[in-house]
């Protein structure tokens, strides 16, 4: 068995080799001088079952190349298998035609990811669950969840409600509530007229209570700083927000900074830079849980 | 037919839809706020026979990756025929395993855009001509060479030599060379001992003449600069350069600014920002000749 890790996260990459007991795989991921990526084993792989950890991150086009190389490498090595993990599966969110001729790029990706020669995939909270039958190889779809629930089951928190920002994401919403005993609320926005701003309703009673708002993916913290100004205005004494993925693009930090949300819990699927992390950010880590599935 | 560009080189291929007398396709290739790429086609391509323009030149794994999500916009929206153009292929230069465990990248990238439902593939001075063979689909290689023989013919030079600065490039000279009636001379780089510098000694008679030096690629420049050195050393009284895919990356106008080069003459298959552009460098354009392919 080989662990390889390419440039998207290695500290993630490192703490599930070491969870599992073996050292990770020698090999270069670099770049010529014109940005051309290269990649360049250092140890043999012939016949061996392989492991390639690569969150397909931000730079998205970037990562994702540097695990196709990677695969392409193994493959032409002799690797029995190939298997993909990717903590952070990019493009997800164009998962289906929302208009008219529009791309399906997660399908795309996915083909790339098997004409590449990959074998198997583990990945984590895809934003859309269809996106497994995008793929032709089997595909270990793990859940942050039960990690985030341990988390907030620690804390021992009282009259908590679990929020759900949109109505997509009502049965994860569910799931954490399970975990802590508590009831759901959902937030249901709505566009009045056109051109209008969206007014967030909420549906279920928060009143009194702390809420946590949980979602997959959180991007530019838009829709999750609005959240946690309703849920305040309907009368919820606190606010927690939690995700497996950590996007935060664009102005995500400046807003969570601002926001008026106690504590914001992410995984490490992807790594925050040092300009990324708050003291009121809390990363809890899916290595042994990655690991476990290896 | 429609004519649709990604963000490569959206000049060239303007140039190339005036040369054909239709208009630009309509679509926006743009980007999320994590730097995934969307692409919006806003007409219609049902039944026809599409042409998309894009060199994978630097940001190479962006532009791959445009062109690929464009192709799949493209299948979806049920156009007739999907033909990629693409003036410069990058990662053209992974073409085969130096040392073991190499990847072999250029199959890769033929493999993907392949997959993602192109029809047919035109490009240009590919840097090994097997990458034809990568494709199961139709590929048109087009030729650099008329275009910079064109060039130097109406400059009417005398005591012309042509220069390959390597063995792989003799073929290439010899096209320049017929059509400028002149010898051909070539570059034999040796490496007298391990850790010792490449000697460039040259084959055939360069004394006294006007050395034209003929590539496929100029990346960094290094290879070219110094065998200008070497050619004027060996007697050449001028120095001209050109090659079809001016990569220019890193120390490479510095380089050539310095070099006793008198002239570099390129094409636009990359296109060339302004911090680029040096008195000394001439751009051809090969909108007529991609133009014609189409
Ligand atoms: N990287 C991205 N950043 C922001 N929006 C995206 C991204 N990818 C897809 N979308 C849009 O998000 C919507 C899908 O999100 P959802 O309805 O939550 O599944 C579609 O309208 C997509 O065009
Ligand atoms: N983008 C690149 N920049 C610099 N060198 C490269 C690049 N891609 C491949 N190579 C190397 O160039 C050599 C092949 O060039 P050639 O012998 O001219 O076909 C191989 O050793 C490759 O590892």
């Amino acid at each position: 068995l080989h662990v390889f890790s390419c440039n998207s996260n290695p500290e993630l990459a490192k703490a599930i080799a070491d969870h599992i007991g073996v050292p990770l795989g020698d090999a270069e991921v670099g770049k010529f001088s014109d940005g051309e990526i290269h990649v360049k084993l250092n140890e043999s792989v012939r016949g061996s079952d392989v492991y390639v950890i690569q969150s397909t991150c931000h730079p998205v086009n970037q990562h994702l190349m540097e695990l196709l190389v990677m695969v392409d490498a193994l493959k032409r090595a002799s690797a029995r298998t190939i298997n993909v993990v990717i903590p952070y599966y990019g493009y997800a969110r164009q998962d289906r035609k929302t208009r008219a001729r529009d791309p399906i790029t997660s399908k795309l990706v996915a083909n790339l990811i098997e004409t590449a020669g990959t074998d198997r995939v583990i990945t984590m909270d895809l934003h859309a669950q269809q996106i497994q039958g995008f793929f032709d190889i089997p595909v270990d779809h793990l859940l942050g969840v039960p990690i985030l629930g341990e988390y907030f089951k620690k804390k021992n928190l009282d009259d908590v409600v679990v929020v759900s920002p949109d109505h997509g994401g009502v049965i994860r919403a569910r799931k954490l509530a399970e975990r802590l005993e508590s009831p759901i609320a959902i937030i249901d926005k709505r566009r009045p007229e056109p051109n209008v701003a969206e007014v967030m309703n909420i549906i279920g009673d928060v009143k009194g209570r702390r809420a946590i708002i949980i979602d997959d993916i959180i991007d530019t913290a838009g829709t999750i700083t609005l959240a946690a100004n309703a849920l305040l205005d309907y009368g919820a004494k606190e606010v927690y927000a939690c995700c497996t993925h950590p996007v935060f693009s664009g102005p995500a930090i400046q807003r969570i900074k601002e926001s008026k949300i106690k504590e914001m819990v992410v995984t490490n699927t992807i790594p925050l830079g040092e300009e990324k992390q708050l003291d009121k950010i809390k990363i809890l880590s899916v290595a042994p849980l990655i690991g476990e599935a290896i």
